[in-house]
């Protein structure tokens, strides 16, 4: 069971980021990797939807005998883990807890902004695990849906990103936040970005990092670290395959994938 | 026969634009139309998945006993139409076709700019029926992918739209275009925009008119217009339903929709 494969899943190639932080910290993990680029983007569509993609990609994952699956999703995250946890045995962790976590670290935050697909924000998945964990606490939910598509063009100092990102940013700096939740699994390449952008006292919590570091302590806790002391393999597959689905896995992975494979769901 | 309704497809919401024109021109037509929402875009997927896609539309519109299909989308036209047409024996008519007769009916035009998804300008279709019925012809082919999600946020004069037309066609109006197709259903929205950002002697030919005009054409040849001289129905199906689809749709069409129904594929 140790040494069997880490499953992570996500609606495209976003949730590579979020397998880029876990290989760092879990450098002896094999995992496989599945993207549902045939039928990606998960973020604009209904919560039924998405729990029924999202439950077909978990069992997809369990049949290559996965040991616990990552939703490298946020979108999947806010309106699956729920349901897929009532329906599979095995662990489940998404990307919304850690992120909630990490950004309320600092005990003085007390004004939060979120970026997010609509599909996130209108699920109120993060408003709600914020607003348990902290009373009082300002929450400025933005949903910012040009900000894939931009990443995915690489226009990442674009005229037309600044753009965007005044319209979404602008409103909730000028009342004021002390972190800044990226709360999609693409944001990360737009970091130094938002950097440049943001005032400096405002902290960026990206979900993908806080996401692998609650992955190592559950592997660690469930006793289900694998004790290879080999460079784990990684197995990517996607539902649908293209040059440019490719050319986006090595960017969001920051290496060469491997062979990437094709997933018959 | 002649009063069976006509089928449309799309991958989304934007063949709606085909819609509204083919209802401005055959106003007593009955129209299903089918919008795969559950898999949008096409645009940036595979040719294989496109064609698996565009079949299943055709199936489940001939389960509604249409007399005609029209595919309006550009995607689905460049990659799947020679398919459809040869695995299904119901006339079908695509986008391109129409589009590039409208394009060259100047015969002065010698050259001429293309918009589309990158999946439309990848399948090299319309660059191809362009060459073909015009020797000598200079063609500018630029992949536009932000402009629909730009669209869909209704960003019609954001500075972020802006800057996304001087990237994709500064180039081409330097070096001098006659024409600018719009090859891809959601574009009619950017008619007003683009009148603003061209220069006034750069002619735009829209996708869905010619496509409409193209249509009625086809219906009279083959004898299938409809002699009822009542207001056809429209019926909208879309493989998943969300508020945010409910919105663009009436958008797209420009008048209410009536009930949006959910399809099965």
């Amino acid at each position: 069971m140790q040494t069997s494969p880490l499953g992570f899943f996500d609606s495209g190639i976003g949730g590579l980021t979020v397998v880029r932080a876990a290989q760092a910290l879990l450098p002896h993990e094999d995992i496989v990797y599945l993207g549902d680029t045939a039928r990606v983007p998960y973020g604009s569509k209904s919560p039924e939807t998405i729990r029924q993609f999202a439950a077909e990609d978990v069992q997809w994952l369990l049949g290559h005998q996965v040991k616990a699956i990552v939703v490298a999703c946020n979108t999947a995250t806010a309106h699956a883990l729920p349901s897929l946890r009532e329906t599979f045995r095995v662990p489940i962790l998404g990307v919304i807890e850690s992120g909630v976590q990490a950004t309320l670290a600092d005990r003085e935050a007390d004004r939060v902004g979120i970026i997010a697909t609509r599909g996130t924000i209108r699920s109120h998945a993060y408003q709600h695990a914020l607003a348990q964990q902290r009373t009082g606490l300002i929450i400025h939910a933005q949903p910012a849906p040009l900000l894939v598509p931009l990443i995915e063009e690489d226009w990442l100092d674009h005229p037309a990103t600044t753009a965007a990102l005044h319209t979404y940013l602008d409103p909730m700096v000028e009342t004021g936040i002390d972190a800044l939740l990226l709360a999609c699994t693409h944001y990360p390449l737009l970091i130094p970005t938002l950097r440049k952008f943001l005032p400096d006292d405002i902290r960026l919590v990206d979900s993908a990092t806080t996401c692998a570091e609650h992955l190592k302590s559950e592997l660690t806790r469930l006793d289900l670290l694998n004790p290879s002391t080999e460079p784990g393999k990684l197995h990517i597959h996607l539902t649908d395959l293209s040059e440019q689905f490719e050319k986006l896995a090595k960017r969001f992975l920051a290496r060469p994938t491997g062979k990437i494979r094709r997933a018959v769901l």
